[in-house]
């Protein structure tokens, strides 16, 4: 493998978050399944924009989220996702550059607005999501830069792209380039409802090694492989002959392989206040070690390290630089 | 004095925060006055926006914020300010009013677009603010609701309203009302540097009785009276017979009538993270305690509980029911 000039180049839907505090009772009264992702259209957005309560708008994308940690690590980052030429998509693609990642993807000059995801947190912490998807529906095949995939150690791609109906094709253009110049493919699973919706085909993602990473949380993996028992599953996902990484939630994480399985203990917090990019900023962290040739166990730790920062607050990007937060506790 | 519908209305600049990190270096770079709040027009927002780094946008405005904190403690509020019909300004009006607020001004349907400050954090937790009045500027006494004026207790005022040129009339005239209806009329002195620019019409409004309570911290007050010494200005303060109160960082605050003053201690706090609407959230917490006929020192704990709150996080709007927190450490 020759050298490259990022170390990840993310492909998602560019999406910003509208964060607001909600009761239990909220949930219920609108129908919402607590801690999933729910997709919405405009007509919705609005509505459910207009009974929430007061709302903070940070940037987030599931693995854009992980391409900003990532750059918060002091990795070199890219990402491709669609905005539209409006002010959310503008405040988007101000937020990831000013983290000084490379993002090329042309805006839509028409059609949706960019993407919003209504995001309801609960007082334990829980997020639920809303996401209008929007400009997101606008990426192709031909968003895919492929120089800058060419350029990147490893190619990260969220399960959700499978959601707006062009951009799987994204997905599987850049995971071809990305094979055919020696570098490597990362798949995140994204949400248990989301592999209900498409399970065949991220099974047949990984079988036929479309993909050489697998990020999942239990519920995500227990959903691919329909089963209730954690141990079933992952001995399933051993038997796949890749790189597994599992979260675990406050009992930390696991990484699988067919040849050695590790569990992380969770990086202690003092206080949750939102999940959200709990799991994104997990594979920030491992996938920051990883570009630098850290064991898994270390991986693991750092992927912890930075979920652990991201829920202590409100939204999904952190809060400080996450390498001064590594060198702080000795990962650096 | 006969009922209320509000215990207070507040009138000032409708803003919405752009709040980033920033480093010291970058604001010498940037030219800006730390601790301040500096008026910027549209190209220079715009070229700031560019350089700053990535944004949290959360309602603000000082006495929108110290409206929205005061609903939050389960006062009944009110608030008047402009914004423009754009996304911006649909963003402040949800976010008021999902605080339970009414909020009567009708948004302006052309011209400048809504007011935006972007706000810079720096490390030590000290916000250096640049604001773009944009449709503020449109605020005039024909949006001074008198029926609303009249059915608030007391009408609060932020000094920041004598920046744009037509809401000092507004100021007055909801001043006017407000007395010839029995009612009650604060200030807030907003800036030190505010002060230097208006000091005369405020020594005016406070020495001809157009306003019964002042609220400043220790620079506006020492800016006020021209005097670098604390004393002399809170004697100067006692003197002008009207109800003081006077805010000082981590020293507390002191609350000084012609008969008497105290000094109250600040609320502990354990992580100093952005000190943005800091006095804001003070004068919310005092008002809250005013409207239920509490004891000044008591009105003063509910200030820096209210302060204490919003300097621990990102933003200028609580992110709890401080109604629940007021009960919790026993101030209920």
């Amino acid at each position: 493998m020759s050298g490259w000039q990022y170390d990840v180049l993310g492909l998602g839907n560019a999406i910003v978050d509208v964060i607001a505090r909600a009761e239990d009772d909220f949930l219920r009264r609108e129908n919402l399944n607590k801690g999933g992702m729910m997709l919405i259209d405009e007509a919705r957005a609005l509505s459910l924009y207009e009974t929430m309560g007061s709302g903070t708008v940070i940037s987030g994308g599931s693995a854009a989220n992980t391409i900003v940690g990532l750059a918060s690590f002091g990795a070199k980052a890219a990402f491709i996702g669609k905005v539209r030429a409006d002010d959310t998509g503008h405040a988007f693609s101000h937020d990831i550059r000013a983290m000084g990642v490379h993002f090329p993807t042309a805006p839509a000059k028409d059609g949706p607005s960019t993407a919003r995801c209504l995001v309801l947190v609960t007082p334990d912490g829980e997020r639920t999501m809303n996401t209008y998807l929007g400009a997101c529906q606008n990426l192709t095949s031909d968003d895919v830069d492929e120089a800058t995939v060419q350029a990147s150690a490893i190619t990260y791609l969220e399960g959700y792209l499978w959601d707006p109906p062009a951009a799987k094709q994204a997905f599987v253009k850049a995971a071809t380039i990305a094979h055919a110049a020696g570098r490597k493919v990362a798949l995140t699973l994204s949400d248990s409802f989301c592999v209900d919706r498409y399970r065949d085909e991220f099974l047949d993602l990984i079988r036929k090694k479309t993909v050489d990473i697998v990020f999942a949380n239990q519920h995500e993996l227990r959903s691919l492989y329909q089963t209730s028992d954690f141990a079933t599953a992952i001995n399933a996902l051993r038997e796949e002959d890749l790189l597994g990484v599992v979260t675990c939630s406050e009992d930390g994480s696991m990484v699988v392989t067919r040849e050695e399985t590790h569990a992380i203990a969770a990086f202690p917090i003092e206080k949750l206040v939102d999940t959200t990019g709990a799991g994104d900023l997990f594979a920030a962290g491992f996938l920051a070690g990883l570009t630098r040739s850290a064991d898994y166990v270390t991986c693991a730790r750092l992927g912890g390290l930075a979920a652990a920062e991201v829920i202590q607050h409100y939204g999904a990007r952190p809060e400080c630089s996450l390498r001064d937060l590594a060198a702080q506790v000795g990962l650096g």
